[in-house]
């Protein structure tokens, strides 16, 4: 059955592939837009299936992702679900707890199953049309023409103007991609996988202090734990595949706990931790490189399907999301279209993705090791006092990521740059006081 | 239409998935250790085709193919069909040649129509069968099975103990591993595109000198030559794609050689080089690497379809040669167990070929534009001195990489650590000229 859905209409037909978080924020800018949006999911509509515990790290929405909400209206919805995190919570090995600020407001966790709000708000443009239960098997850029399995193992054929991919990081769309010539293509497995544990409210209320995103940084492995709006946290414990192979039994799991997160044994729970750490076996975490991110004026692939990161900046979901805005701008810039859209946004968005896929790997060992140490509090404190005094000219990374939409690939140079400054800083400072020190002495 | 070749026999099957230099090769070291060997290719018979020219770029044959060669008694009868090269031949603008010798002796260039040889050794032994025209379609590495797609658009399923995977820089073996979770994947292509070009032989006699790798180093391109048996050379340009599209007409064709390649117009001859220029586009270069080699004790991948690299180095061939070499060893080591050999020749040869790939992505570099630098010269020259003087302890990188089996990762360490011992000679030297000076002065 090939259904047809180039109407005589001013408008061209946008096929939005992917109904998850960037694909249908995405449908809702195309709707605004005018275009005719078809939004095809595999699944079933998630708005009716249970919520798969332990399948997804939390989210941290940030400063790009809610300009991009807000862009469609959703940011306040959006923000209400969540709770503020104003600060790191440092947890020790002995129990002794210490906040690092993040100098800036804005900060929400979010639990993963807020993506039903843009599925929901797409669904209020009349001109969307929601496809659920259609799985890609195949599409060709030339003809537009994608076809869909269904569960009851029909075939349906759809033509479309573009074919946007948010699909994900396994991606079927970019399959195409990866049989034409000179596609730049990698995927990285980092060594650790992750599980998630779940820690309940005590007598109603959070378990421990909310407004935090906790860390137990244990060098070569760690935990975070954010707070839900149902007073529970999800705790996420980062730890090399082989360390979690080798705990086989629920008293090892204690033990486990007992020697490197004794505050959170009474906090989770032992029997609970026992249950939960065997539930589900530890996830994979991928980070997805490519280049370029369309083909000719057909397709173009946004979100984890052109650019998964490891999560330990809390920037996936804000990146995809503003993955949208930077396309909506360009979009207005080349007067939608297509053929000059596809490829400024290749060129625009490639460096900055990239940039913070880096990031992101690099703050793999920041978060586990140097949070820890003195000398990392030390720079973030001369950081904080540098931005205090020069808030125009020194910007900690961490802000310049998390609480501005400046481009990510230049947050990465002038990181560098100030890195320079903050030694320059930090000789003369030195030079001053042996100044001082001499005079005193003499 | 199910083929079991699992026969009642002492020794597994072994299927080598492609049949060019390394999977013909694969073939004859299984074949050698009593394995029951079937060879399928994609193609129909090569040695029945006709030569196809301009699609592969010539081969360089050193130390570590040659080695792998004559492990299966192969070495003599190939080197007799190329042409030993004793060193590079660098061109200037102005048309004067310089040598630079390699160092050594041992390295001949071949021409692509050479892996008839490994071919046609593969099929003398009784063990071995050769099934042309077989397009693998499909394979599971729990069962073993695999589909092949024939041209008259048959199917035929063959079953199987190993599956060794030879197929190429675009392996329709590694698709199966790209479903699986942690396999580490990257495919770059470089922005230059490649271009043969033919120079004829001159009154019957070469048109250059023989027994020279010839170079036009020019920045941005450049255009190597190797000797072929029938005394031409193969002319191969490298140049970005941008470039190569904006001459569109034979006339610019002309212009363009004129300004940068002078000496080869009579040489190339200018109406040979207009049409050969149009004759196909430029073929894209692309580097791969992988990690892990293997799926379980089923699937092994070798040669280019595990890391194929841009041919900057000339390892690709002699790379997958020596994977033969190192499987078999391996295969000594553990009694030809998979479970044991194949989970090892991942651990050993993934940071070797890794190693190799990056070193040819830098000599992609060096060759266009050092190569042809006062400063280049002079390191090669201190570096052969040294050589000279301490042949066991400095040893030139290319001589390790070309002229020996160190293994490669190995190669770039011990090349790092003795730049540094390079630099500590030139500042005693400079320190001893500085204090003669002052001392005939005085």
């Amino acid at each position: 059955m090939e259904k047809s859905t180039s109407r005589q209409s001013r408008k061209k037909v946008v096929a939005v592939v992917g109904g998850g978080l960037v694909g249908a924020l995405n449908a809702c800018f195309f709707a605004k837009r005018g275009f005719d949006v078809e939004l095809f999911e595999s699944r079933e509509d998630i708005r009716r299936a249970k919520i798969v515990k332990g399948r997804s790290i939390n989210l941290a929405l940030s400063h790009r992702g809610r300009q991009a909400l807000k862009h469609v209206g959703l940011e306040e919805k959006i923000v209400a679900k969540g709770i503020p995190m104003h600060a790191r919570m440092i947890h020790s090995l002995n129990g002794k707890q210490s906040p690092i600020p993040y100098g800036r407001k804005g900060q929400v966790s979010l639990t993963n199953f807020c993506n039903i709000f843009p599925l929901t708000a797409a669904e209020t443009y009349p001109n969307t049309k929601m496809n659920f239960d259609h799985k890609l098997q195949d599409w060709n850029a030339e003809t537009g023409l994608m076809t869909f399995a269904r569960l009851d193992g029909s075939k349906e054929q759809v033509k479309t103007d573009l074919i946007v991919g948010c699909d994900g990081a396994f991606s079927a769309v970019r399959k195409q991609f990866l049989r034409r010539s000179r596609f730049d293509y990698s995927q990285t497995y980092i060594p650790h996988g992750y599980m998630e544990l779940t820690m309940l409210p005590i007598n109603g209320e959070f378990a421990m202090k909310p407004n935090y995103l906790h860390i137990w940084p244990r060098n070569t492995f760690m935990m975070i734990a954010l707070p839900n709006l149902d007073k529970t946290f999800t705790c996420t414990l980062f730890m090399p595949f082989e360390d979690f192979e080798k705990i086989t039994t629920g008293d090892e799991v204690i033990e486990f706990f007992q020697k490197y997160f004794p505050d959170t044994i009474p906090l989770i729970g032992a029997d609970t931790l026992q249950r939960d750490y065997f539930r589900l076996p530890a996830q994979a975490m991928v980070s997805v490189k490519c280049n370029p991110y369309h083909i000719g004026d057909a397709c173009v692939l946004m979100g984890d399907a052109a650019h998964a990161v490891v999560p330990f900046y809390g920037q996936g979901m804000n990146a995809g999301f503003e993955d949208c805005i930077v396309f909506d701008e360009i979009m207005d810039q080349f007067n939608e279209d297509f053929s000059a859209v596809l490829p400024e946004y290749t060129r625009v968005r490639v460096p900055d993705d990239h940039a913070i896929a880096d990031l992101a790997m690099y703050n793999y060992i920041e978060m586990r090791a140097h949070v820890n140490s003195k000398w990392f509090l030390f720079r973030k404190y001369v950081d904080n006092i540098l931005y205090f005094f020069m808030p125009k000219t020194i910007i900690p990374l961490y802000t310049m990521v998390t609480f501005t939409r400046t481009r990510y690939h230049e947050a990465v140079k002038r990181w560098h740059w100030q890195n320079k400054i903050r030694l320059l800083v930090l000789g003369s400072v030195l030079n001053c006081l042996i100044c001082l020190c001499w005079r005193l002495l003499l």
